[in-house]
């Protein structure tokens, strides 16, 4: 029984997408998984250790489906900047200095404290196009012990000269380096995943050895996908043979099925995307907070989610303005109304339950059983102190998960990943 | 010189709206205003003590021009629920609590507490129909040192009995009751203000009666106007013979001119209403966190801005989220950029230096000389430590503010109010 403990508190998550499942009793974790729920714990567990949570709300860790670990360092700046100036002034720049691996240690230092101390537990994570500063993020991420996937970035078009792969052929020998060196480095919950920053920065060519080495490693991927008008027809530029920016992808094995996939926003996508998406079961992160900064427009995430795609939240730091994923689901709802009320009156906005359910259950499932507190799935739970929020009223549950997500300020107290307490 | 001190330190503002104006040095106090800003002190003022805010941040103190204290209690919750099962289930039973005094009184102590906490040092608020309550709040208010204009509510028709003023004759004397014992109460920085909730809560009877104290009275006045489409059709049915839904106030002479007005929201102002509120320096008061939460709509605020309107920012407490106005710029750059993504591609969105503007200068100029650090005006400043934000790289100023307003997380460490500390 060494390997077994339990949790007394208040448990709340979302089996089924909009319904918040609140419990009060105890959760027992064994080797790792959730072994079950008790409102009594029983008998044979009467010697294993009980952490009282009294007073705290305990939520499944949750998963961001997509972030830019190097653009934290200037995240909630240069807000007021059109895309081009803020790549040309910002993201490429500081990109770009990730090359030096005392500086990437020292800014990932920083990046993965603060990831530790937020709700998050499994996150999906462009690094940089350096292999040694991209394994540097994955040991802190793994010696934290957070789970993750974590790309090195593929890129030999349209960037600048300072930051670019240059060819395919150094791209792929880079890139094939650095999953060797990720095979050896025998991490337990930080994985490699392709990384091809999207279409206009990868070449045809570039993009189907990456499709190679995809099936060669039997690597996920991860890209972004029709985010706004103009990169759209700027891939119908660049790929005039393509049916669609999706099948720029999946050409070449990179979109679902076999190939696990991310696609981060989602927000212009054609029905034969939609159907393509659907069909290869390719995870969408909806990144609403970066919907509000970015001016490309909202993702239809209401409608994804109810129509059963497998849809979670990313917090798209830096185009995203905060990791914290509690305000990622505010914002969630929050631009989901604007699109309601400006788009498309079809859809409902989103509900703060529904919104828990992609940052926990719906992004977690791309990690495996993540994200919900059954039987069997991985004991990933977060303790969360929100005595700040001032308590006049005796607030339900659900209000007390909304009061986290729309005031900030919620402490995480406590943090287990596989049963690890983290935090 | 007994009266006069100075701050030293990085000092922020915008004396022309869109342009952030930074610089290093001494802003000296002499009996409560500004006497000047200086580069190093000049010798005359080699005796006066000197507070060093090295390391923060000084900016004018923040104007809040619409929010409802009673609220506050309830911030950050039920943000799924329709409006009209929000008003019957949240605000009308709450607000009603107010009759009783050591309810008010528990409660705006919380409210009084967190506003003095933040970066607001005035505000135009809406308390409930309770004199006796809205009192309490006004003492609360002025014992913190906090300036504010304070509005007992006026309904007298389509609310719930249990919370109704019943008829303009009960209303008006019990408005008079409360003129009268503010008059009473000599209050220093706390002022009444008349509060018709909306026309739709208030029979034009009222409405003439309100505007006879007003003018009886030299009160002034605020209210909410143009907030969304079937608000201003159920205006038009309620008063059929009024030109615009401004005209059910300004027919009583309760809309600029004379009478200070603010008008919270203005989403769907036609011209007509439009003309009236820059004729008469009708102040908006614009409340994008209020946008983004109630499904309304997006103001046009860049536009006012831009085109000279009186327009500052309200934290719409609980329509918004937050009293925290470092948050509502925020929000104020973020839907403007949705507004211009999916309204109106010829007004830009709004820029931080903007949202800033308008929380200090814009909405200051209701109070009289606040919201600049310039000679005569007011000596209101909010000393802030950003430093909970890492900075790994060295931030402008300008980046500085832009992170306390997307990070949130700064901390208000110093807080003058006509050149009193009251934090």
């Amino acid at each position: 029984m060494s390997n077994t403990f339990a949790l007394k508190g208040l448990f709340i998550d979302t089996p089924v997408p909009g319904e918040l499942r609140c419990r009060e009793g105890f959760l027992v974790c064994e080797n790792g998984t959730v072994e079950g729920f008790y409102d009594a714990l029983p008998e044979r567990y009467a010697a294993v250790p009980v952490r009282d949570c009294a007073g705290k709300l305990i939520i499944p860790g949750m998963s961001d489906l997509h972030l830019h670990a190097p653009q934290y360092s200037y995240c909630g700046t240069a807000m007021d900047l059109e895309l081009l100036e803020w790549l040309d002034n910002y993201t490429y720049p500081e990109e770009a200095r990730y090359a030096d691996i005392a500086h990437a240690k020292a800014y990932y230092e920083v990046f993965t404290r603060d990831l530790l101390h937020s709700a998050t537990t499994r996150a999906a994570i462009f690094a940089t196009i350096h292999t040694d500063a991209t394994l540097e993020l994955m040991r802190q991420l793994e010696k934290a012990g957070l789970g993750a996937y974590v790309g090195k970035l593929n890129m030999d078009r349209n960037c600048p000269d300072f930051y670019s792969e240059h060819t395919p052929e150094r791209g792929e020998a880079e890139t094939r380096r650095w999953l060797d060196q990720c095979r050896e480095a025998g991490f337990e919950r930080v994985f490699p995943i392709l990384t091809p920053r999207f279409t206009p920065s990868v070449t045809d060519a570039y993009m189907e050895k990456i499709g190679g080495l995809s099936r060669e490693y039997g690597a996920a991927m991860q890209s972004h996908l029709s985010e706004n008008l103009s990169e759209i027809e700027w891939v119908k530029a660049l790929c005039p043979d393509a049916e669609t920016y999706a099948d720029t992808y999946a050409r070449y094995g990179l979109f679902g099925g076999e190939c696990k996939t991310i696609m981060a926003h989602c927000i212009y996508c054609p029905e034969a995307e939609d159907r393509m998406m659907k069909e290869g079961h390719v995870f969408i992160a909806h990144c609403p907070t970066s919907n509000e900064n970015v001016i490309a427009g909202v993702a239809p995430a209401a409608r994804y989610l109810r129509q059963g795609y497998e849809t979670g939240l990313g917090s798209d730091v830096a185009g995203g303005h905060t990791l914290d994923l509690f305000a990622v689901m505010a914002a969630a709802v929050q631009v989901s109304k604007l699109r309601w009320r400006y788009v498309d009156q079809s859809e409902k906005p989103l509900t703060m339950a529904e919104a828990l359910y992609m940052a926990t259950a719906g992004g977690g499932r791309f990690f495996g059983k993540v994200g919900l507190f059954e039987e069997g799935y991985c004991f990933d739970a977060v303790v969360i102190d929100d005595s700040a929020h001032h308590n006049l009223r005796a607030f339900t549950p659900a209000e007390r998960i909304e009061r986290c997500a729309y005031l900030g300020g919620a402490r995480v107290t406590d943090k287990y990943v596989d049963g690890h307490k983290i935090l």
